[in-house]
């Protein structure tokens, strides 16, 4: 069975379509999903960017807004554009990362849904307290954990290693070879490559 | 019958894969394509980048030779990077300019096939002499109308068209109610639009 890494930022507009299909097209190929949370802000400030690329060049945001919408158009997927871009997703992908698999999947998809179908503000504690609810946890002591030390560390190192593979924007997927694949558009040459070079030999 | 405005720079890696298969895709879905070249510099500079952002941007510029690597290999088109990126295309884009429609398509698809499979630079004379020979046409005559003040002027009112239209990157395809698709993994989506609302209707 291969293995396939899923690097998402909550901010992330292309995020939000591959969070919600990954696993029904990973199933197909049999291929387990890692889910791996991180933070775009360093990666971009490294690059020189102190905002989001689609907010720094105009023509390229209008273009990402349109075709998102298209994109959920094709997948069936309900889409609101939210108040506010990027919005701050710090605290959601502390929560997402002091979960196991299973929760960090429904929690990370229950958040994108806020966010993108709800067009609410992620960057609320109220917010992040509801998509813990939708994964079926009690809010205050996940909260409590997500803002503990060895979490807030554990997101640090998490985003020092996306940049060490070489990611530099969302959502990125990683076979077991190292192989990188970047954007929604890229989800099912990812899986076929996972699924039939799990250990980097052809 | 649908019709799609394909823009292309020479310049552009993801146009070569774009320009090599546009027509075979485009008759499938009986869909006129329109081959229209200009020039991305002006357009890069207007966003403050005086490179192509997968020079200034390292490990989007590793990430996207890997990625049109994957791309011709699954396409079985012939691949082979060239020396210096950006190469200059603007020779190759006045001699575009000042050809018909078929010759335009002909021209353009060996000068991609100069640069991206046989790693020759296009900013040569000879070169651009050769693709115009592979098209069927006497060089001298051709390259001397391609340098006239017409041809030079008629590439600038295309590039301004370009930007005009929304255009940020290359290749771009943009249908007869003005959608835009942007990048060579949006060509399908782009053909189907154009055949199924030619006229902006659904």
């Amino acid at each position: 069975m291969g293995r396939l890494d899923f690097w998402y930022e909550f901010a992330s507009t292309y995020s939000y379509p591959a969070a919600m299909r990954i696993e029904e097209r990973a199933e197909k190929y049999e291929v387990e999903v890692y889910w791996r949370p991180f933070l775009l802000g360093p990666i971009f400030a490294e690059q020189g960017w102190a905002d989001s690329p689609f907010n720094l060049y105009p023509a390229k945001g209008r273009y990402m807004w349109r075709d998102l919408e298209r994109i959920c158009e094709a997948l069936e997927l309900p889409f609101m554009r939210p108040p506010g871009f990027p919005q701050n997703g710090l605290l959601g992908a502390r929560v997402a990362l002091s979960l196991d698999a299973r929760e960090r999947m429904h929690f990370s998809r229950a958040l994108y849904t806020s966010q993108f179908a709800e067009a609410r503000n992620i960057a609320e504690e109220s917010v992040v307290a509801d998509a813990i609810l939708a994964a079926g946890l009690p809010p205050e002591p996940v909260l409590a954990r997500a803002r503990s030390t060895p979490v807030r560390a554990a997101l640090r190192a998490q985003t020092e290693e996306a940049a060490h593979r070489g990611i530099f924007g969302a959502p990125s997927f990683v076979a077991e070879d190292g192989e990188l694949f970047w954007g929604h558009d890229r989800i099912e040459e990812a899986l076929i490559w996972a699924a039939t070079r799990p250990n980097g030999s052809i």
